[in-house]
């Protein structure tokens, strides 16, 4: 007999995992084998609170599939809730079984990063414990690109356009004045570097910036840095230097903290990595510079968006719905890449355990061996990964974004 | 006999001051009155410098004149020079008269803000004095909209529609998670409040952010803030606070000033305002806060650009060279708004003495009487302004951007 189904979101916000919860619900509400198909508001939150809705009535047409797939950040809700061992609270596992029971679900699937993967990895172990026949498995998302075992994550793709185009667009605003300018970008990863990475496919849109990419992966130098930046001085007049807000020295403290601040109220203030890159310029150079923080709409710019990334975090959606109708459990839906020219990928599935609570950061080989740009290689992996302009719903002039019961889950949304 | 044009851009970058030399380009290589198009190499500078290059061979295809349009920033590069009084630096005017000679220049447009038609102004003025017959017209643009008698400036359409958009997108990132927050956005503007007014747009496209709105034209007082935010507690679960840049104390001191913090190497750093704002809600409340500073991007998105905002400045460009060849001299182009609904312009011309070095600021009547937001009125001022969306020219899934002769100007790109 059919039984029913439940997803939830997690962890932070991206441009396309709205897409992968799309494209899960309908494979649910397409097979026969499925019953309903619930949402759990606010992750795994929501089901400790019993805050379950159904689905289907707010997807009565492919427009609403595809609008929901062109929203960005969580439509159902997130949280951070990471679930405790099951001998040190079980009885937070019973309440989970409890609500699955109540609904009647017989598959559940939970899209977020590496702590999300911990709760498909924890629950489908206590399912299997009790002899649960409930199917648990795991869809990818995160900017950061640092989940294992799969080629690349759902999100990353649109966060990694946003990178590059911003830096194109930054670099023709640093060039109108006929002076020597450096601009320093900062970009979110606070361990592993691939969407500063990312900033080197600027070049495939003709400019040489940015001129110099600092990763976490690499230790950073402070004199390092100044010879670097030096060694343009007349060759290059408006320096693009791209660099991740999580750099560390070599003992491993983050270069972040160098520049603890206080504010009028005495307290210690943290003001990122781009600041401080811009101090040491100002100490150690007359050269005008800036730094530009790239804010949250790396993660949330659907509006710039990369629609590879979107289909395949709706594929991902659906092919995980399929692994579970086959019976799987305690997996997570990954990306294969068959082939780089053309690009194609294949999707399959790995256990959770090689994947929860592990982070893949970038291999020391893509980065160039002064630890000041990425290679080839590293160009060539993410090259594919952000073709294609996200489909646009505008309205008024300004994106349209479909959203769950709004006036119930948003109080203030009118 | 046809003499010659030349045109120049000068100030900050806007997404739409390329479509501006676009139509004059366009109209002046299509007048018979006109004999060869120039352009001068970063504003009046690259006139005291005789940088000064023919343009129409780069313009060869209606292609190339929409790929200039939907460039960002200045193709022929910007300055921030002024111009001296003329008694205190008549050979500055001369120099400039010499090479207007050498290149038989007999209509020259200048693309700016303020201090550009503080340009317009003073060489009108001097080939006025001087018996030469050398027609000055100046065409606006700035995304801070604080031109005096023109109903708005190119540009200003753009990063009004990325201001919106972002807030929408911010606001979908910060209702993830259930619990309250605050989210400051801090918005360009150092006099003028009409960027940050635009972030009411955002309200169009179905949210109720931004909640709070706060302008340079109306006094900030911290306790009247705290009250403010606090009024939201237990209604609106994730605030969104719209602030200008330039918002000031009943004194007239910037806000951002009393936030000046000590970096490591003991020098005073200003951090800007939304970091202020941010100190001041966790000093008063228990609330999760963040702010989010949009940086350049709101004057170079092009990604997000307003095809309104960039057909109309591709049409006042256009009209500034029909005014010139009518024989108008020390005037700049002007939008007049027909009506509303629907939206129509037309394009007329105004003394630049009127305009010139003036700021239009928000009129106190369009800001509420708590001086925490914006009228009814003043959206439907700015609704049809972000109406449309560029075009876009897409290449390796970044944006495609027009040069002018890449190699010898801008020596950094490949």
């Amino acid at each position: 007999m059919a039984r029913n189904m439940l997803i939830g979101q997690s962890g932070g916000p991206t441009v396309a995992i709205n897409a992968s919860l799309s494209g899960a619900i309908k494979r649910g509400m397409s097979s026969e084998q499925i019953g309903a198909v619930y949402g759990t508001k606010a992750g795994i939150e929501g089901i400790l609170n019993d805050n379950i809705i159904p689905l289907e009535p707010y997807l009565t047409s492919e427009m609403d599939f595809s609008l929901l797939e062109h929203t960005p950040a969580m439509a159902l809700g997130s949280c951070r809730y990471k679930l405790p061992e099951l001998s040190q609270g079980r009885e937070v596992y019973e309440k989970v079984l409890a609500v699955f029971h109540k609904y009647d679900i017989g598959y559940f699937f939970y899209i977020g990063g590496n702590d999300s993967m911990d709760t498909v990895k924890k629950l489908s172990a206590y399912f299997r414990e009790i002899g649960e026949d409930i199917k648990v498995v795991g869809i990818p998302k995160t900017i950061d690109n640092d989940l294992a075992c799969t080629d690349h994550t759902p999100g990353f793709g649109s966060a990694a356009k946003y990178v590059a185009t911003s830096i194109l667009e930054i670099t023709r605003d640093s060039n109108v004045y006929d002076m020597e300018s450096i601009t320093i970008v900062e970009i979110m990863g606070r361990n592993a570097g691939w969407l500063t990475a990312a900033s080197a496919l600027a070049r495939l849109g003709g400019t040489s910036a940015p001129h110099l990419i600092y990763l976490p992966e690499a230790p950073f130098d402070t004199e390092r840095f100044v010879q670097d930046f030096k060694s343009f001085t007349g060759k290059v007049q408006n320096l693009i230097i791209a660099v991740s807000e999580g750099i560390r020295f070599a003992d491993g403290s983050y270069v972040a903290e160098a520049n603890a601040q206080t504010d009028v109220f005495g307290h210690k203030y943290l003001s990122g990595v781009g600041k401080v890159l811009e101090n040491i310029v100002r100490e150690r150079s007359d050269c005008k510079v800036r730094s530009v923080e790239l804010n949250v709409l790396q993660r949330c710019a659907v509006h710039i968006g990369a629609e590879t990334d979107i289909q395949e975090a709706s594929k991902i959606g659906e092919a995980a719905v399929n692994f579970a109708l086959e019976g799987k459990t305690g997996i997570m839906a990954v990306m294969n890449r068959v082939s780089n020219r053309p690009y194609l990928i294949e999707y399959g599935y790995r256990d959770v355990n090689e994947i929860a609570n592990v982070e893949r950061k970038v291999p020391r080989e893509w980065i160039n061996e002064q630890g000041n740009d990425v290679t080839e290689e590293m160009v060539e992996y993410l090259r594919p990964l952000i073709l294609g302009e996200a489909q646009q719903y505008m309205e008024n002039g300004l994106p349209k974004h479909f959203t769950f019961a709004p006036i119930e889950y948003y109080p203030e949304e009118k």
